[in-house]
């Protein structure tokens, strides 16, 4: 019989198939096949093509806008959101509009089109990691805006509409819903036995073993107990922090190190999969949910399409359990 | 400039693109495109390929499980819960957990393999869609089970396994998240100003007609104001009735017109559309609801695949805004 997972922060069910579990060769997903490089806006050359570049790591002798980059931060050609104008909310009828300000960019992690994060140097991972951050603090600066999502769909199944990698940044005037879920549900468990329950989870996990995946001194790679996705995979400092903009010199590397581990363990296992990763933060300009939030990576990979049911009911239905997925991923060899 | 709208039931921000919206032509949506009917276990002369029929609707002469049927309802073969055992819910640590008890069934709408409901006569949608409803009142008889699901995932980028049209019943013993914030949503509604928030909503979208698609004499379709997905469609009963199951034998007619309406609408801007819609009614064995929760189908086009971001930030981008959508939709001619 399968099991009914109820997730310790948001309060989610979530059906664990024990019975018939997939094994990797049982999902049929969507290949990631990168084809054309003639006229990608990313790609070495091309820096014209995009908007003016808002920041990068490039060759001192170099011009911005021109060749000789390394990572690349643009706006985003139809931005969702911009920075100009002011914050007007107002009621039409039983509804409530805002206008669109925020921001909205994309950070471009390597010249190379067809470079994923495993195909890179630590060095080079751990590089556009501290753009992330870099780019987190000069966006924080503007009061008006209140969450900052950091999060990348990699192949078309994940929703990339440009094949070349890249990461999206975007930044709001207000937290979205799944966020203060999220630390709704921490801070009630933090008010009730005045701990983090990630770190509570940090824990467990670390006693179990069962799902974890990888581990170094700063972070702790495993698939969650209530994996809402097969293979589920998320990445967490071990030391409660709640911010991902405060992570820390030494942070930084091993950072680099069991992301590109993570995503080299399971692209070993589903050749040319698809993903997207979400960094989970706390709000920014507010230092009130760092106590109880602890930021950390969901990492997921596309092996199912099941996507609109998922999507209208919240109720998700994960074929392979995280402990199975877990040790599939533990066994892949460097 | 994008304008950000707040959904008035769960509080969900979207984000509008009233930038650039996308016209019909613009999506380059996954086609729809049924191929093989040799193997198909729901279609006639099959019936012995699956479980054992629970209830069909058959020529009176006919025996179970043979050719006769019109409509038929069969156990899932590989189902995410069981009738059979004890609820038995407890903890693994921090994690709660409970065996996978409920039902999980599957509803042939048609024999024919090909035949999506705006192939199927008026009548024949009506038959079906009672089905749906003499199911909901068999399943919750089992007091054990606090909501009923019926979903339909139609086309393969919608997540359906067997390209023969069917509908999903899962029947759970808890009320799952989404459902229960919507219930909340609306409760929080009602206290304060002690009417339902969808009947305001439906006056305020026949009042505005804007994002109105077709009415009659009991049944509003429009599509929402916060729509998530470009296209998002609502039907909904203009008389306040928080059960699905309570629709009454006037009614019925009118949503099996409007549900045709809506899907045939879609299907000329959009060949080959694979598509899912959701009930959303109030949890079953309990009547605590019924006042401030309204019934519902909430249809979504599958018309992008933008999946792992909003899946995991709860943050949707509508790149069609519902009043241009709906303009398209009215506009489409028998």
């Amino acid at each position: 019989m399968a099991e009914l997972r109820r997730d310790p922060v948001v309060g989610r069910w979530v059906i664990v198939d024990t019975d018939y579990p997939h094994r990797p060769e049982d999902f049929d997903y969507e290949q990631n096949a990168p084809q054309s490089t003639s006229t990608c806006p990313f790609c070495y050359g091309s820096e014209s093509m995009t908007p003016p570049e808002i920041e990068a790591i490039r060759d001192r002798e170099t011009q911005r806008n021109s060749p000789g980059w390394q990572v690349r931060v643009i706006p985003n050609k139809f931005p969702a959101l911009q920075v100009e104008g002011d914050l007007d909310r107002r009621g039409i009828g039983i509804y409530d509009v805002s206008n669109g300000i925020g921001a909205h960019e994309v950070l471009i992690e390597t010249p190379y089109h067809g470079k994923d994060i495993p195909d890179l140097l630590n060095q080079e991972v751990e590089d556009f990691l501290r753009m992330y951050v870099r780019r987190c603090l000069d966006l924080k600066k503007d009061g008006r805006l209140k969450y900052i999502m950091v999060f990348r769909n990699y192949g078309s199944a994940a929703g990339a509409s440009l094949e070349h990698p890249h990461t999206q940044i975007v930044a709001l005037p207000m937290v979205p819903k799944n966020a203060l879920e999220e630390i709704e549900g921490a801070k009630h468990f933090f008010e009730y036995r005045e701990r983090c329950i990630f770190c509570d989870m940090i824990r467990q996990e670390m006693q179990d073993k069962e799902r974890v995946i990888a581990e170094n001194k700063y972070f702790l790679a495993f698939c969650p107990f209530v994996s809402r996705f097969p293979f589920e995979t998320w990445i967490i400092p071990k030391k409660h922090s709640g911010h991902f903009c405060q992570i820390t010199q030494d942070e930084m590397p091993e950072l680099a190190v069991v992301l590109k581990d993570v995503i080299s363990k399971m692209k070993k296992i589903f050749p040319n999969l698809s993903y997207n990763y979400i960094i989970h933060s706390s709000p920014v300009n507010s230092d009130s949910n760092v106590e109880f939030y602890h930021w950390h990576i969901e990492f997921m990979p596309k092996l199912t399409r099941v996507a609109g049911f998922e999507w209208g009911t919240g109720f998700y239905l994960d074929q392979t359990s995280p402990e199975l997925a877990a040790q599939y991923l533990r066994s892949v060899k460097e």
